[in-house]
């Protein structure tokens, strides 16, 4: 099962990032598998932890894969050197326990170190979940033919339009000016 | 925006009801509206009163929309005479205020009465939100052209391969079922 989390972590001089990830869970391990270049794996290979936000605020998701915005409000993780979002619904404090490292995509095997709730769940938002569909898609436009671009962005807008709150309307309007940009770069 | 839940009443004669519901929020209600003929129409009717599920287990929602399962474990409410999901994440106990009356939808206006919260946000997963997904387009079988039935469909299962753990393949598995009986008497 992948869980599509933020990851945050710290670099050594103490700069903070704040990466969407799918992380993988099996046996026990908390598995990330980040593509090279990374600063969440730099940053992890320095630190020897991460933290695992489940957060339900769809436009972190889209500003940090828009590069939009980058820098939502952290503080200081419970029981290791490193920091977790403010307004997250939980986190899980990770520590590394070893690599298989790869040229690539490396495998960081983290083992849960400690776990907090912060919020109460909301229930399933189907615009939540487009936002999140709509993420993973604008990380692939370069991948993709156009004609699957917007057929995939054409019905992931219906859920939009018919079921978003303030926020999800924001979080899409980032990925819509990305996926604008990259129209406009390609007709050039 | 709106919120898939599951909204758990009980009749008269005390008999519990678990439907799935796409619920909207608007000036502090809670706003539901049901298509009759509905068993929890008839049930708020009655008992002035409803509990909105924040439920992350998918299979409730697949095994509900199917007809396949709908005996899921229930609790009493703790400010109301009605019942809850036992295995809920959260839940809030609404009492009915006033209706707007319709031959084919009325809408039901309740006020929050009680909330609680039982367990931690996993985060997203893909595959629960294509299981939300599904079970939308399962309800809606009647209503649409089978190229657009397949091409969702097969949208929807990249998700489920990708991302799912056992809990998500069961409810995609029932769902998966739904369409093929769906399909059968329609070539029939």
């Amino acid at each position: 099962m992948i869980i599509e989390s933020i990851i945050t972590t710290q670099s050594q001089d103490g700069r903070v990032h704040v990466a969407p990830m799918g992380v993988r869970e099996e046996n026990g391990w908390v598995i990330l598998a980040p593509f090279k270049p990374s600063t969440t794996l730099v940053n992890i290979l320095s630190s020897k932890c991460a933290v695992q936000n489940f957060c339900d605020d769809v436009c972190v998701f889209a500003g940090c894969v828009t590069g939009f915005k980058r820098d939502w409000p952290v503080v200081a993780a419970s029981k290791i050197t490193s920091v977790r979002l403010r307004d997250t619904l939980a986190h899980c404090e990770l520590l590394l326990d070893h690599i298989d490292d790869d040229d690539q995509r490396p495998t960081l095997y983290l083992k849960r170190a400690h776990e907090e709730t912060h919020g109460a769940f909301g229930g399933f938002n189907r615009a939540q979940a487009a936002v999140i569909e709509g993420a993973v898609l604008i990380s692939r436009l370069h991948l993709m033919p156009a004609e699957k671009i917007d057929a995939e962005w054409r019905y992931l807008t219906i859920a939009i339009e018919k079921t978003a709150g303030d926020n999800e309307r924001e979080a899409w309007g980032w990925l819509a000016e990305k996926l604008s940009q990259h129209r406009k770069a390609n007709a050039s």
